[in-house]
């Protein structure tokens, strides 16, 4: 059955309120996939279908529907039925949820959900927003280091942590110091009276709970991890990140490059979900700053108007010296921003990075000045001189446009910006006033 | 000790052949950061550093490793040796490795491993590069309908699959076609005599071996999965890919995004590890294909000249409009890039889409031409028909770079091409040549 076949199979089965089957139906489906088929019910029958769902799946269900619904459930169903679901829910995606509600509403959850419950959900709700102690979930395994493997798989079992967060246990010792972790699948294969010590990994690599989210997927990515653990300053374990949530965050980090490096304003919501004013103003600020620094783009122009006046030719080639620097330092920049998110190029790198550019400016600029004489030549009619004049400026752009696309996203993070924010458009601006500038000063001198 | 306290450690237990001592300092690390610590080691360093760790660990070690190095320590060491890393490996890391090799050290690697072990890497070498079969491994945990919690502990315990890919066990039928998976979280907390089959999750997420790795990075995005099971054409189970693997497809996708958005063609290793030719020869073809259609924009401001004599103003605003128009066109454009890539813009959304990008565009456009009209009056002293006119220009060229950076990448993703192509660097060029139009043709009109 593709989607379309079970869309109607469940819109059917819906409309005759059976009930049973329904129920029978979506339990054959994963949450994702239930939470994406509600997107289209009214409030009426998402109340319905949300309600058929065993409390597990529906917290699980929860977890993945829009803000929207989950606020239109939440104004729909009873407290005492949004407590079952806190209570079902872990920890983190709780927490996430909370976050979205107007204050009142969480006020008014949170006193019907246990005391317990309430203050672990507290504490969270006090992390900054982004940081690793609002991502972690508490529901982790730990272990001590007289344990020993019957021991560990009898804790697991007593525990009933029935979720993946169980595939990694953690070794505390009486201060409750994060001193090692014991992958599950050596527990697994290892001797009953096996002890834990001897399966632990040493080398703990984990994050504190005021850690960035950026310092979080960078981690997870460098070392490979399915899940990772947040400890607080005095190196206490305090919970764990788990692989979802860090999927989740480097998406996140990507998108909000692409962001940075478009000129926009980082989006909180789905493009869908975002106001039409807020869509605008995310936009505008970077839009309006580049507006004017391009006017200085404008006033070389202007001043050198007595050059263009000399021949036509000089006017058209202005936006192939544009494009083409833009796009050169771009592309540098690009490689720049991505080398550093990646952990391949560091700020000491700079010289090496800066000669590479260099001569790959040198490369593709006498390509491309060649290409651009000939053409001038043969197609244009053109002079020698002013030939010369053209494709040696697009040279010396881009040469420049390499250089400053490789050096400006180093100096960023140097300084403790965002890399992506150095890179274009600001580039393709300060690459447009510079090769203006240098193709106006050389053509005054040669063809006046 | 932070990271050069231990190099340093490292560097001295190193200098002073203090072997056992190293190996004992080694084995406190993560492989990845064995791997690092290797960088800066010699041929013979690198080849004792490699003969001190134990098999196991140093084929992890060896799959971290960059590609330069692994070459040196293939050709340093015996095919013996060889074969044996290879055996210890994982088959999907052994086939990474060997892809890499060249043609005749393959066949020398090849003849000395187990039939076995070379019947299974000739079959996935066979697979095009980036399918799910190139990707997948064969170590996984299949299990039968007829076994029970107590079934799959033992057969976990026999065939002592000692991964983290034993975390999801495949339920196979009598033909091996998948019919559903079970956690292995729910056998830990279950009951002894409990069948799989109550345990089953019976919803299959799958691909098959010919599925490109951006399908398979987009479907455990969405189903936010530890590892996903690969089927051949018949709905057998061939193997799985996991979760590392998976990191790492979803960040070369998106850095084929970031590379395809600047107009680079995707580079195959990181940036110090690409030759200067190839840096080059990735840069190149597009910057020389937008330079010839800057071409138009340059013959567009030729065809004008002579509304440009009227006043240097309208030269001095060419930059302005090409790069406003240039620059709001790729905001668009990167929203509609991630927007398909994260699986929340469709082509069905077109006309929504369109609708929505007009409006920002006459928002955004009314609020940048209005600060330029009183710029233009305050500042530069003109006329108001001359002030009206670039201002109009301003506000047409947002509106258009609005529409046509959201319809283009949709409309690419719908014939089959990758969206991030038809982003910028092409609409910037596109709008530039309609913007000059539009600018010279409402000038010609009102100002001469």
């Amino acid at each position: 059955m593709n989607w379309e076949q079970i869309e109607s199979r469940l819109d059917q089965l819906l409309s005759e309120s059976r009930h049973g089957q329904l129920r029978g139906a979506l339990m054959m489906l994963n949450p994702v996939d239930i939470a994406e088929y509600m997107k289209k019910l009214d409030r009426e029958k998402l109340l319905l279908l949300f309600r058929i769902l065993p409390k597990d799946v529906s917290a699980d269900v929860f977890s993945y529907m829009d803000a929207d619904q989950r606020q239109a459930l939440v104004e729909s169903i009873a407290d005492a039925e949004i407590t079952a679901l806190i209570d079902e829910m872990f920890v983190d995606d709780a927490v996430d949820f909370l976050e979205e509600l107007p204050a009142n509403a969480v006020k008014r959850v949170l006193q019907n959900t246990d005391p317990q419950t309430r203050a672990i959900i507290n504490q969270f709700l006090k992390y900054p927003e982004n940081s690793a102690g609002s991502l972690m979930t508490i529901e982790y395994c730990e272990v001590t280091p007289d344990m020993n493997v019957r021991d560990a798989l009898r804790s697991i079992r007593e525990t009933g942590v029935d979720k993946e967060t169980v595939y990694t246990l953690y070794m505390l010792d009486p201060q409750r110091r994060l001193t090692g972790t014991v992958p599950l699948h050596k527990v697994l294969v290892a001797a009953e009276d096996t002890p834990l010590m001897k399966l632990m990994d040493p080398g703990i690599i984990s994050v504190t709970t005021l850690d960035d989210q950026e310092i979080v997927a960078d981690t997870v990515r460098k070392y490979h991890l399915l899940s990772i653990p947040v400890v607080d300053g005095e190196g206490r374990m305090v919970g764990i990140i788990t692989n979802d949530d860090i999927m989740d965050v480097i998406e996140e980090e990507n998108t909000e490059d692409f962001e940075k490096m478009s000129g926009l304003a980082p989006a909180a919501e789905p493009y869908f979900k975002t106001g039409l004013l807020t869509l605008a103003a995310n936009r505008l600020p970077w839009l309006m700053i580049l507006m004017f620094t391009s006017i200085i783009s404008g006033a070389i122009i202007a001043r050198f108007e007595s050059v263009l006046a000399v021949n036509i030719l000089l006017s058209a080639s202005i936006p192939m010296l544009m494009d083409t620097g833009g796009n050169s330092g771009q592309q540098a920049s690009t490689l720049m921003v991505r080398g550093i998110a990646l952990g391949e190029v560091q700020f000491k790198d700079i010289l090496k990075v800066l000669w590479t550019e260099f001569r790959v400016g040198v490369i593709i600029g006498l390509a491309l000045s060649l290409v651009t004489f000939i053409r001038l030549l043969l197609l244009n009619q053109a002079g020698l001189v002013l030939a010369a004049v053209i494709s040696f400026s697009l040279l010396a752009t881009v040469i420049i446009a390499k250089s400053l696309g490789c050096v400006l996203p180093l100096f960023a993070k140097r300084i403790g910006l965002d890399p992506a924010l150095a890179a274009s458009p600001l580039i393709t601006t300060l690459v447009d006033a510079t090769s203006l500038f240098i193709f106006f000063t050389i053509a005054s001198r040669f063809v006046l």
